[in-house]
């Protein structure tokens, strides 16, 4: 039988920021849901790219040379590999990320 | 500067169903959205599993011997590689999709 991944169930199952829990696996990658609540350390991904879809809330991903984007519920964006990047959510938030199962953080 | 994809914005600009439009890269992946509507004929991938997002409406994924799924907003599900699979909307839904970006359906 084919399960039914209902994201809203799996967000109420996470209790505590920057713990992503995979949730669904496709191919190679999987998709990991995360509470985002407060920054994140600035790190890259040698050799993956990394997609940040916001289900709930409003997140920051600062970039380096102060650039920064904003991304909402009902937004993503596509770090590519090699590039530094910080999330941040003042407020908690909800993201969904579809990374390389084998995708490590290395970080700075 | 890293681009940001509006789903809403997005759907806006699809017309007719089945036809989908990759709206990001992230690896050897796309994410692509489709209007469903209707009922798209059974088919499945070989080498590929396939993963629907359901981001507005409600869909239900036939599969063989009388077994099938119901997708509301907010849920997913992954129809493993091999696996026969025939999508259908009553309403119009509209559903992301994540799948190798070499991705071809075989017919039946």
């Amino acid at each position: 039988m084919i399960p039914i991944i209902t994201v809203e169930d799996e967000m109420k199952r996470i209790k505590k920021p920057w713990s992503p829990k995979v949730i669904a696996r496709v191919n190679d990658q999987v998709i990991r849901l995360a509470m985002f609540k407060g920054t994140y350390p600035m790190h890259k991904h040698d050799n993956e790219d990394e997609l940040f879809q916001v289900i709930q809330g409003k997140i920051t991903i600062q970039l380096e040379s102060n650039q920064k984007i904003e991304l909402q519920q009902g937004e993503m964006a596509v770090i590519p590999k090699g590039m530094k990047h910080s999330p941040n959510s003042d407020l908690t938030s909800y993201v969904l990320m579809f990374e390389p199962a084998t995708l490590t953080s290395t970080g700075d």
